[in-house]
């Protein structure tokens, strides 16, 4: 098939009831919407008396066993590939060639997705992959278990940094509402989710808080995360990730700097700006790009030199914006 | 009158509807959900021709001016006295005194209600007060407006650590849902008051972070938050207590323990365990107690002999927890 059918509601739940042996792939570097679709999808197509198993290219977080260890995962001979929370085929990690032009549905909630399967449900106005994975056990229908009903909330609650972000809806709460109709203990997994640090990234946060520097009155402040740090800490990317978003959150900073070395020892600069300033123009200068209140650049050579380069532009950038002057 | 009437909502909708010029009282050092309660109740009240003033013992913070700054609150010859979110007369703070005895009503959601108004509305189910508040706007009716919506989600989210907590019932779900229908931006408010930190703030968590010990293998974490680190950052106790948290929620640890340095040198140790430690058990041992998972101590003297002492009954509690022998 070389087009894409993108089905209603009703569409994909046909789809659901009339095949079977269903192999559901979910995402690689897997978070808590990827295994709550997954896991909730194959309890549900289970009690329907379908055939399920799950795969996922890398491993998936003990965090998650209050759902995940509820399901086996036995090997099946498959007829049907189903892949979850996925926007694109290259998201399927290490196992995206073994899948290539293989997928027959595709169930997600990124308006990117790139119409890969053969087949696709996509519900871009949902908050995470899990409300459209409710909406089909609701249409289907298929009965909510304690078990795939605590799957998809943590879908939910991941994807929206427990119904912080832009992107929840009053239908993100009015399903939250419904699922707590069930027996599970929704505060314990948002304290696994959100208030739960490895020791590592304790460590981590001191060495990446230790490197804070404040510049221009408060206005910049910049944070440096090295290789050495997620090596002595037993943190990856993700970790260093999270750290460096701190500086974006910070009262009167209007330019938030982070430098993370990456493996061949050049450092990603990431730039979050406020107004006056244009993050976007900023990183121009450095020879990348991006948007008005995100961008990023690539610098190489010494750290203090690629600070004192940052720096340099960030201090006219604002030297610009409060004379009143434009940058040109 | 000697013993406080019980309200029901109907009751609590009569009574507003009955009397007029209401003095609101939030309490001291407000947080989103009083003044949440406090200002939606009065623009509410308003909205029905009733004349209300707002009154605090403390400051106002400006990160709540979203919805502060849209009531004109103008001194009032007020008749009728309302505290909202107050469990107790004294956590009204320095004007406990003036309004001893002369609370009418009481709106609140705290179990602990010490019955000092004349009349009581308690919803100990809701997880805010701003719960009850929404329920009397339903109710009496009286139209929610675009920033009372927003005042009343202020409180739910505050509250409830944006629905984090195991105050959260699938009615807390359910009014966030109504409120998103109203004309506010509920991510922005998150943001404020969630992932918006003072420079002070990520000082203080640098400094804290950097008395960081890890003992007995990991199980036992420490942390040091001094007088002199407030001042140094500007942070107040409440920033304090933020940061000193952090030590219950490493994974790993079964005893998080944070010294606080008290105004008067002495240190305020909070200990919080997980099975099979017992919190309560251990701070007993040093004069203090508490619960099962949370106690407490106050201790005297030099921060390392401080230490020690703290450290020995925690390595004593270790050894016979896992020896399998009971501890007397």
């Amino acid at each position: 098939m070389s087009k894409t059918v993108e089905l209603t509601l009703k569409g994909v739940c046909d789809f659901l009831k009339e095949h079977d042996d269903y192999l559901i792939l979910c995402h690689a570097t897997p978070d808590g919407d990827t295994l709550g679709s997954g896991y909730a999808l194959a309890m549900g197509l289970n009690s329907i008396g379908k055939k399920c198993m799950l795969k996922c290219a890398d491993a998936i977080p003990s965090k998650y066993s209050y759902f995940t260890c509820h399901f086996e995962n036995k090997a099946i001979d498959y007829k049907t590939v189903i892949a979850v929370d996925t926007a694109d085929i290259v998201l399927l990690g290490s196992i995206s060639k073994d899948f290539d032009g293989k997928v027959d549905l595709c169930i997600d909630h990124h308006i990117s997705n790139t119409h890969f399967a053969d087949y696709l449900y996509l519900d871009s106005g949902a908050a995470a992959a899990c409300e459209c994975i409710y909406d089909i056990f609701a249409a289907l229908p298929m009965a909510l278990s304690d078990i795939s009903a605590s799957a998809i909330y943590t879908g939910l609650s991941t994807d929206t940094g427990s119904f912080k972000y832009s992107n929840v809806t009053a239908k993100t709460h009015r399903i939250a509402a419904e699922l707590y109709s069930y027996n599970f203990e929704p505060a314990e997994i948002s304290r696994l989710m959100f208030d739960t640090k490895s020791r590592g990234r304790i460590e981590l946060e001191r060495m990446v808080l230790d490197t804070a520097e404040f510049h221009f009155d408060g206005k910049c402040m910049l944070l440096n995360a090295t290789n050495a740090m997620k090596e002595a800490t037993g943190c990856n990317d993700s970790d260093l990730e999270g750290v460096a978003v701190i500086s974006r959150s910070v009262e009167g900073v209007l330019a938030g700097v982070s430098l993370k070395e990456k493996d061949d020892g050049s450092y990603k600069v990431s730039l979050r700006t406020y107004p006056p300033l244009n993050a976007s123009e900023i990183c121009k200068e450095l020879g990348g790009g991006g948007h008005k209140n995100a961008a990023g650049c690539i610098l190489s050579g010494d750290i203090e030199e690629i600070k004192k380069q940052v720096l340099s532009v960030i201090k006219k950038a604002l030297e610009e914006s409060y004379a009143g002057t434009s940058a040109d």
